[in-house]
């Protein structure tokens, strides 16, 4: 099923009130200025879904049921899937400038469940597949959101989830029922959980036989009974409540702290609960999928900042064309993280449950790549645009409403109106210093941890065997030294 | 004289109320919050000079007086004091985490005036070398804080100032009176006004003798009749407003848009009016002192940025011990931008009116390094600081006030309390994605400005004679090819 | 057919000697210390498409015949054979440590020719295509090795090819005859020419009525009459006529200048002659095919830098886990040059012909960061390595020799014998300053081509309206200047 | 006494031959082509004390006579002379394109002998600073070459000195007798050893009562019985016995491996035998002059590779004008290392012994950039010069004397004749990829000890005071974590 955006406005306006910000109890998530603008931004790919220009982005046919269904609602069981959903990352940052969470980690998780529940079931008897598949076929039939909830607040890393002194800093089930299953924690910095209808949580990996209660994995509608939720407060957040442009109206990002404070989730909806031999390659499958599609994000925002550098100039009178080499080497970041993204698909495989994943290397490597390169634009974005967009350095929207205000537009008109120059320059802004910024290095996981993949998957003694052949080096000439000796 | 931060204080809460921000008169710009937290800082300085520890770095012999005087009032007559000049800016970051405009460029710029005024009535006979030293006397006297306004609103790029339809978007004499001068236009962008008690205002570059009327220099009372001035917003900047800890209370920039609006300067307040010629010696000078300057401001944020991410390692649960390597790099950042403009002033030369003045090239070099460098501490800082402190991912002090807020500390809880690694985290935004940008890309002059004096300044054709000599090719043999005949 | 490493040097034994080194006519190119480390290295490839294990990366299915080809002899046909291309490359480096021209350009010339001269002949009705098909029948059914001579020497270049002073700084044809062209003029810097049976000759780009001379293709044995050639001097190579083990003798590059004196060439052995339009687009689909493949190259060699630096710490008697952070680094560039290339690859399109070529985008993005990273890669290797390896610091083999070299080979001795420290610093040498450098920055074509390629490609209008759309800024408020008047 | 470059070589031909290239005892240094172009350009530094112009770089007065001296054999003792040392350097390689090691190393060894002399002196009653100020007298008497010694081969690196299998991997006493002292062992990599008249020889560091026999240094003659000298071989080298133009024939670097083979030092030579306490406030003070002025030598390179960019781009037919973006990024780097050098003298001190030393902070800090920046430069000065210059891609000077030359120099004419392009390629090739390269990563130690350094001089813990400090956190309330506790 399609819904359009005021059909999915309409929705999320129904569910129960359970979102905090600034002390506060939100009432309605569609119209607080909050998370107002954040729903908005998912309306507009609901929408997009009825335009036929762009439907082929952001839908696809189901292989559940061969309708044509919310892209974010599919199973992802070939490349095309992958390089569907990086399009679709890319054209939802061009019309907003920013993450749609909404539309993102919950449906991959979904997707990687998928093949875990497959692996797991086979292994150990269980009946997770079926439950997926039926919560999947149950999310086109809805045309539901879904956030990914994966972060766990974790404590003290130096000890072992099942060690911590509150067992609350990762999700786990407190209580097994006949009818269902018991949760608590916090899982945290969860991205578009208030323009959700359901939460994919997922746990973390690294888990044995006594963390075995934090090996959980299912699905919860956002309001269900015993889920606190406050939003994080992010760069410059305020403006969102104000009139004017100090900030852009598009869309924004949210991030929430959410407290599962012994919340029951009937087994229909759980897809793990104790196997946490699957954890790992889930994460894995979810992080190869994840990681190979976000190179699309930051180069959709990059593409964004490569058009309002270019406004920046001009609006200060100045041409483009002196700028030419910087902004290609602003185009070139983005192609980089989107094409390493493609090439972890181009060599990506399909698993036995149907799941296409892309190449796990290539994949980590570019997440290494999409937490270093955005930086790169950001800089060049200031670099062109001049002071008055670096620390967006020009009074506020209110005080140009004022009678003193009409100095400053007079103050700020150069290669365009002073209104239009200092929208510009508030886009920059917020792209590079404000709320925009979708947290690319540690968003979706930290680079160190994206390098012990690399560590692990690169062919390190088979190079090093290699050099020795090319001078013909004897094969045990040059050894590892052994670990020095200690008394 | 000497003054505490008390009296500072004093002084400026009795000044007319002419600053406005979110559309409103600031009433006392030292209880204001938009404005408050800039004075703390500058009153910071004032106390440090009585701090026998600091005193060394914050004060110095008055070359008037012989006196010991706040050092941002004092002659810069050799390397010495513009050694001091550079370690007092990278304490006061110490101190507060940013900058502190109103004991800086307009400091520098009556430093620069100083040479200007005595190279111009040299050739013109004018008297204003004697105004400048009477000036600096009366600052030395009184213990003032200076804003530097330099940047003027500029307007249409491609038209000289003497060809804009508004002629206000540059500062310029409007009438010369017996007693004074009346001026008129738009400074904008000017660091450290709320805090100042004096505005030195000076003129840009590149002007002939039909701008000559922009060619105007003179110190003016912050609350002159017919000043008005708006605050430029910040990022995150309704947060100086708030209660608790979402941003630090240690220190603030402000960035001022001034109207000059037929202002009244009397004579022995003008050091240049006309004297076109020397509006480029004068701007020269100050970016050579300024440019060699800066390096110690962001290299002092960076030291924080290292402190910061050291305590966001050990708040995390972690050691700083994995994170050695990038810690070096920051520090070597911060070491580069110092070292380079220390360098300038290895090389610099006194002039003849007294003044020593760092090498330029060096100096316009120091400006690309930082324009540059602090943003890889930055990245870095976040890099070791993670997730929660890239984006400030997590809910307000309010949400941390509530009941429900139990959860969210808890959930902090780590390798510190939840409230300290708040805190810390922070710090880190503030610094790296907050109000605590100094805006180092294009504040005090843009990058690529410097790069036309490192144009200027190097030594091409020699480098390529050299290079013939070093492979015996002849004189004429290798040439810049004559222009291409157009028709 | 397929042959093996022999019977392919006995094949290049049997030509006329026509090539030049060190003012010498070269008797036996499989002899000659300065061309016979070149041909040793593509007969590995003759002979690795026998070795089970690696002749699927070697051979491919011909769409010709059905049968089993040497790779390089092969039609392009889809994604996986572009894959297959890039794969071989990487090996390729794996198995020599550097370049192997003559399995590499000619072959993707003469793919490229396949679609240039379907599109020509269906314009143009000419009969190039079927030219094409058969001579590609003839290279898999004597398993021929071919070079690619794309570079012209080009001379003064403010001037067109027809505009020339000296004519031959261009390949061009001289004279049509009825049964074939005499063709004259100067290919440079072409690689593996020392290696290969025939000559793959194609045209630049750019031309115009005027220059339709220029717009040639052909194919010619190297040794035909009239073809002289001239192999380049590169770094350090006098060592490969020494004894020892100063650089390895695995493989080596070789990069000639040819001089075709009257060279005639029978009609069926001419793939374009005059039809300039068709030149562009050759070039374009060979730069997509050549540079989505060529991060493979710099990866392979970048893996063996890998090795060699392993061994370089472990010979200095260190372990590598201290380098562990460099080594990913490293890693990470090899992985980004390949990974762009794949995903020019996932996006590439079938033509009408039949031929897949990548998406150029993409494949000139890979090209700016193959003449970036493999630099850094360099670099690393060196850090890592230590002085010793850096300018190869230590006596050479023929010193070791002596009775003095005793001392020597006891002052290397650390964590390895001496020798197998000396030759691993040779190797580490040789790729970053030696011979092994494959010339990845002007190599194929310079960085600055590429540049122009994403600059033409990159939606940069599209990417302002979306900025301008997010801030709500009237259609026409912000806009390019006019040109300014000039009188 | 001043000598010039006549005299200075013929008081090297006169040495006893003890240096070996290619296995080859050299007769003559000054004519052989392995060793005479070192030679000649310390040649060079002699005439240049003579040149009116250039006198005040090359000389400077004699603290110990009064008199004019050659600066490379005078006393240190105020930031001008570190100035002065540095100008030297970089106007050395605008001579010559590289390093001349005879008036670098060993000077610096001597002067900061003069401290270390000095407080063992006082400390343990030695006599050692009157025989470095009488040897300090002797070479301004007799205007010496000075190489300085300092790399010891090493060995394992796992275990000290004194616990190596071959003792003689570390230089060190082997005997103490009433008149001198006998000493053994390897010095390697030891630059400009065969302009030399004189070898400084320092100990390493990090030695205890255990190892004091290797804590030793002296002054000895290059030829002095027992000491066997055999030279490296360079990238490239063996063109130095060529004719033609395929290497530059301005000056080149030579760096040799010495064995001492029981050599006797009389005891006025003798400056440091067994107090190892003094070795490491040696090398410390060494390290800090020596990197301070290293930024000069680099940059002098440099600015060669400028002026060699500039001509390959005339020659190649180009303006140098669309390459002054990258113009100036390669003189910022120049200028970047000169100038954290200079900022190190700014902030140096004056010892008790009179020594001037630079800041030990700016100064490793320098070493670092040293290390990163000239490979930056020189990959600018390949990407302006294009692919004929990257790996010196054209025949040799030979072919181009043959009939078939004519060809060659007419496809390498261009916006320059075919010679003098080539010329430039050479030159290009020789300072990127060639014998050129003065090793500036690890020459004069590596990196990694600066960053040793750098981390021992940050300030650490003190930064993270402040950060505390600004956000007003509790003194414990983040803490280093304890070690976790083992079982």
């Amino acid at each position: 099923m399609l819904m359009n955006g005021k059909q999915y406005i309409e929705s999320i306006k129904k569910m129960r009130p359970n979102i905090y910000k600034f002390g506060k109890l939100i009432q309605d998530v569609t119209t607080d200025p909050n998370t107002a603008l954040h729903i908005k931004s998912v309306a507009r790919s609901y929408d997009a879904s009825f335009d036929p220009e762009r439907a082929p982005i952001y839908t696809a046919k189901s292989s559940l049921t061969g309708e044509i269904a919310h892209r974010w609602n599919t199973f992802m069981g070939d490349a095309a899937a992958q390089v569907g959903n990086a399009k679709m990352k890319r054209d939802q940052y061009h019309q907003t400038g920013t993450c749609q969470g909404a539309t993102c980690a919950g449906w991959t998780a979904l997707n990687t469940l998928w093949d875990a529940s497959f692996e797991c079931d086979k292994e150990f008897g269980t009946q997770y597949h079926e439950r997926v598949k039926n919560f999947m076929r149950f999310c086109e039939d809805n045309a539901l959101a879904l956030a990914g909830a994966l972060t766990d607040a974790k404590g003290d890393r130096s000890k072992k989830a099942s060690q911590q002194a509150n067992p609350d800093v990762t999700l786990h089930v407190k209580e097994v029922k006949p009818d269902g299953i018991i949760v608590s924690g916090y899982k945290i910095q969860i991205c578009g959980v208030a323009a959700c209808h359901y939460i994919i949580a997922m746990p973390g990996t690294g888990y044995g036989e006594v963390d075995k209660d934090f090996a959980v994995a299912f699905a919860v509608p956002r309001d269900e009974k015993g889920i606190t939720i406050v939003e994080c407060r992010g760069i410059s957040d305020t403006r969102a409540a104000e009139e004017g442009y100090d900030m852009p109206h598009a869309g924004n990002i949210t991030q929430a702290y959410i407290h599962f404070d012994n919340v029951f989730i009937p087994n229909e909806r759980v897809f793990m609960c104790g196997e946490f031999k699957y954890s790992g390659r889930n994460i894995g499958n979810f992080a190869a999928i994840y990681r190979a599609a976000i190179g699309h994000c930051v180069a959709g925002q990059g593409d964004i900042m490569i058009g309002a550098a270019m406004g920046m100039a001009r609006a200060n009178g100045l041409s483009v064309k002196p700028f030419q080499a910087t902004l290609n080497e602003m185009a070139i970041n983005n192609e980089i993280t989107a094409g390493v993204g493609l090439g972890a698909m181009m060599l990506g495989k399909t698993m036995k449950s149907g799941l296409f994943v892309p190449d796990a290397l290539l994949a980590h490597v570019n997440k290494t790549q999409v937490a270093k390169l955005p930086y790169q634009t950001k800089v060049m974005a200031q670099d062109i645009s001049g002071g008055i967009a670096e620390t967006g350095c020009m009074p506020s929207w209110m005080d140009m409403q004022t009678d003193y205000g009409a100095f400053i537009k007079k103050a700020l008109t150069a290669g365009a109106d002073g209104e239009s120059r200092a929208k510009l320059a508030r886009l920059v802004e917020w792209l590079t210093v404000g709320g925009g910024i979708p947290g690319c290095m540690h968003g979706g996981g930290s680079p160190d941890g994206a390098k012990l993949v690399v560590k692990a998957l690169t062919k390190w003694e088979e190079y090093f065997e290699q050099a020795k052949k090319i001078m013909d080096i004897p094969v045990d000439a040059v050894k590892e030294p052994e670990a020095p000796v200690k008394k």
